[in-house]
């Protein structure tokens, strides 16, 4: 599966490196840039075709504030876009409303303040329906979750009963 | 492409059906239910388990308040889940945030408050991905958006040219 | 009296542990675990279920961001069932709204952001109903919270006496 | 069970009365007094040391704006108190913060802006841990809620199939 | 002085018409036009690039919710922009802060929520530097505002004296 | 002047001392106590009872979260009283809306989260209505206030300068 | 006593008349005027200058939006300064924080969105502190208040008796 | 060109600065000062009018809180006013809001939270319509805002190129 990840501004890889990292562990090498929608739109631009035309089947945006980037790069493909909000002022308010409220006809889809891994796993959802091997992947993220959950309560359990 | 339309009150119809209809435009006719999250749980989670074997491949649910229906349905399958925020109080924010802010691991595609059509048109972006015919359809369907802004603006020109 | 607390994540029992310790001042020890309403929903209604035929009477959950737990312990059991919103992000306001506005038939009853101590006295009000000793005790605890402003208007008093 | 509801202006018994009905319909005819914190304080102390004197489980407070009343029926009474934000100014958030962050040791069980049968399904689950009439009753609200969901499911069925 | 002014929908004619009309009283006739930053961006760029070419001098964007469009017309000219946020959701809220918080080095000169004439106000300011006409118009509208405000508190006056 | 300070809380000293120390500096030595609307309302009614009767003029009360100390404290005596909201969650806005919007008939004289300064300062103001003394200390402190402005200028012109 | 009430558009007189009618309740006929705190502020300077030189004791200022009046006025006099936010927009959330939030040494007074009445009645109290009569009528009022919420829950009592 | 900045306090000069700096690179040296709206008036109005006289064309003021000294500067001079929102508290929002929301017929031209920068930009590209020297410079300087996005971009290439 091809994904890109595009983000506005070096300071948004701490929290965007996460959903590439997650990407990884599904085997998805993404492609990622830095491109902003503002200052580079011709770079924007360029990215997403090039990108669409070598067969990306997912993008990835994150931006904060006035959180423009994942709409514009909806205006440029017809691919699916998903968009991380993130926390740069007020709380990441600013850029959730930014990405989700998108006027109809445009949709981008919003995961939580900072969902980077969020974004990587729906991407991972969106190709593994019609991808088997991804599809089982994903299944086994999801049991290893499930017993991430079990384990935590295992220790819990134990601490409480002095252990 | 087969979608699934859920939404926890019959009251939610009157946004919802929007997208419905939009599917319809794209020669999707969804499986439609009304079932909720919290009243009736084994009625939501044999519907998803039912869709699920039937093929659909996302799910969109809407939902107003503390907007639980997306985040539960995305627990109760592993396909894409698109949530509507609904404007029941607050404006729908709280619709919004008990939808998009879902926990690492358990993603939910939020759309904008009350963008049933943006949910429907995500849904046929996933869907075109390995679906030639809904490409194209898609791609007239942003041809035609683009159309309509111009025919919209030979108007207010010949409006404010006082023809 | 029984009370079982149950939270989605063991980043939650920092918070929730206050709950718990008031709790054993007033001579319960409740059931605790780590169940989530969306990554181990079979865990979670098998807690429920097994907490109920044992006699709980009281559940309290706490969660954060879309924090549908509460809301979803409310749903398996008829039980009353006390939110706790856990400030994971925009300072615990998306928890709240996701908590508290729970739709007409299924309610939580919500306490302050953070608030793990309330929810464990509202549990204690709840058993007093029926139950005297816990009532003496609760009584005791109001008269002890009386004393102890009195003791640091005092303490203040004698600060600015200068003393 | 005795259930006492006190509001702090006749512009709320619009929203409170639902609540009212509600619990009539579990057979519980509750004592409801006009009562102000702030205009009345000695009618509103009057009023619920009398109750609970008479036996009252549960008060049931509803205000709007700075809502006072039930944090001070909390500091009133031992017994659970629970609050109905109700939307005055502000879509009622001004309310619900008013309400719900109250200070550690006196919580308010507060319920969704304008929840008012909420809160009177909440005294009723509080009644039904030691009232099985209640509880049987409160068993079969939650099936008949869940069978409403399920014919609104079939009308909308039969709307689509264009019956 | 020439300005344009530009809308995404022809929904926002409603409001954005008022500054059109207001600037008209400064004897400028702007040039109006229909463009969508993500449904017609080839389109918005066109427009822009012969605006800019014929000479204006600012450009005024109004748009609502995730309301991207007075920052992308930022990115495609040098000139000042004006970003009117729009009341289609929210109160406003969302369109504002995604106006607003542009990020350093994009800079959208925002005014009030709705307040297309402020924006033409703003545009007559800067157009004024350098153009006495205008600068004579501003200082006598200035004027009439002031004295605007002195016929209605002598309405008030009379009112109140019973006249 | 005679003025009484309110708190909740021992944790509200911190703040609530600057207003202290700032009434000491127009030689007001106020009486102060932490008395809670909730936890001691006896105590808090006899202490307002005490201070009105001595001749209090105004009363200062701070409090955060569903602060609705100050709201009871106006309830209690009919002279002015201060609200200060302390930023104990949500920054403030909780405790904010919960003094500020109390209901028609009951007002308190709300300052700004965290401005226990301010709530000194309009105390005076009130008591200078009919204190020539108090009156000439607030004109003084006024102009003080302008000067370390001119000061402050002062050392960034000088700073500026390279001075 | 002497009360001066400022408004900055005669659109404020439907929710300020509310609190001049009121003040005329108490014998208290004010000084109204509009008056901008930006389109007039000249005339505004007079106005304040000549009230407080008439002996006026205290000033009331609506304002809507961003709510600049209250806190001008506030620099234009030593006296005390009452500001009432105005629901012009976002619900007035704007106008609340645009005056309560005032900097450290310039207190506004601030009470209710809309609370004209309040502003009058604190002015009341303000006045009362050396106004025998004033005292007792502001006195009376109050036992009025409590006297309505006692006719309004009696008449609530006769229509749930069914009389 | 001539830019003046004002701040009301020495502490907003930590964010102001950077616009300061900012309009250097661009070999404008504005006039800066410290001057309240409220504590200095007529200094505030004296340097305004000063520099309007000068030769000013455009202000900057950057004010926290219910930040008044934008406004306040737009109703002394008729030359463009920018607003700069420093976040002293609630993240901003209540200075976004009291700079931003001016009433009809007295705009200010507000830029981000913090935006500075932004303000000394907006400044450049109004000085630029009649300045071919600033149009040059502020044309080198987007170039390279775009250059700096393709180094950071390339750096991020490398890192990930595990160079």
């Amino acid at each position: 599966m091809r994904v890109a990840v595009i983000m506005g501004s070096d300071s948004d890889w701490e929290v965007m490196q996460k959903g590439v990292a997650l990407l990884g562990e599904f085997g998805i090498l993404p492609a990622v840039t830095i491109a902003s929608a503002h200052r580079t739109p011709e770079k924007l631009r360029a990215f997403v075709a090039e990108q669409e035309a070598a067969g990306t089947e997912v993008f990835i945006a994150g931006a904060g504030a006035a959180a423009h980037l994942p709409g514009v790069v909806a205006s440029l493909t017809e691919k699916p876009v998903i968009g991380v909000p993130l926390a740069a002022s007020l709380g990441g308010l600013d850029a959730l409303l930014a990405i989700v409220q998108m006027p109809s006809g445009m949709p981008v889809a919003t995961v939580a303040i900072g969902g980077a891994k969020n974004a990587a796993l729906l991407a991972v959802q969106i190709g593994a329906v019609h991808d088997a091997e991804l599809k089982r992947k994903f299944h086994a993220y999801r049991a290893e979750q499930a017993e991430a959950v079990a384990r935590k309560d295992a220790d819990l359990q134990d601490k409480l009963a002095g252990k």
